[in-house]
């Protein structure tokens, strides 16, 4: 097993990946990208997040996809936007690998803070997480506003306020 | 009230705000920034997060700070760290202003998604937002590793993997 930075030429199997996510978080009809978007994103003059990938077996059996974010209260930090290991590869410690290359980058960049989202019903995630050092923020909620209902409220901003 | 983008020399305003935000949140002693570091991470060449202050009567009411993040279903989106109003100003639509000119600017910068994070009791903020158009994803947790425990974690990461 090698872990890597993904590169342009990763972008249909990051893409693959994200689609396999999706379908274990049971959206499979989630993802609105495609590879021209990732390739835009990720791999353009100003890259909006970064990916590993990890190579089983000769197969990309997993990936991590992170960006930088910042806290007011301990400054820059990473946050982890998925961690993936397809299942005919689990059991072998890729999502482990995985978790601990980014935990690396975190602390050589000088974040103080790694997070991430989990959904509450993904008991096996919580556990393994939480078996690595990781605390769940029990009363915090996490609020959205999309699409319409964002082009809606961006209308209601009156210029020049 | 006038809302405008903060510079640098609103940093010592800025940590007051985001000092009366963490009281209100009763984590009175959770900051850890100081204004060099706020300086450092908003205000350099490469800043980590935007600011709008919101002015009224001459004081600095209320503020919203943000910074891009990414979404592999949505593509490009926006993170609102924090948006706070002093109490002896609110009642006259200052966090309503602060929450829709960011939403503008998530338009204007073609993010289709502006996301937040809330606490599970401050249920007039909830209201708020939801009579705003946005949604409570309430399966998902926030799942953090932090400090010492990010460290050991980082260590474990063999390298070459």
């Amino acid at each position: 097993m090698h872990i890597r930075l993904a590169t342009e030429s990763d972008v249909p199997t990051i893409l693959s990946l994200i689609h396999a996510l999706a379908v274990y978080e049971r959206e499979p009809d989630a993802v609105q990208l495609g590879e021209s978007e990732l390739r835009r994103d990720g791999f353009g003059p100003q890259p909006l997040f970064e990916c590993l990938i990890a190579d089983d077996e000769g197969e990309a059996a997993g990936f991590a996809l992170y960006f930088p974010i910042y806290s007011t209260w301990r400054g820059p930090s990473i946050h982890l936007e998925d961690l993936f290991v397809q299942p005919s590869h689990r059991g072998r410690g890729i999502g482990k690998a995985l978790l601990e290359r980014v935990a690396a980058i975190s602390i050589e960049r000088g974040c103080g803070r790694l997070q991430w989202d989990v959904l509450d019903w993904n008991t096996p995630a919580i556990d393994f997480y939480r078996s690595r050092g990781a605390v769940m923020l029990e009363s915090w909620r996490i609020m959205r506003v999309t699409g319409a209902a964002l082009a809606r409220l961006a209308k209601s901003s009156p210029p020049g306020t």
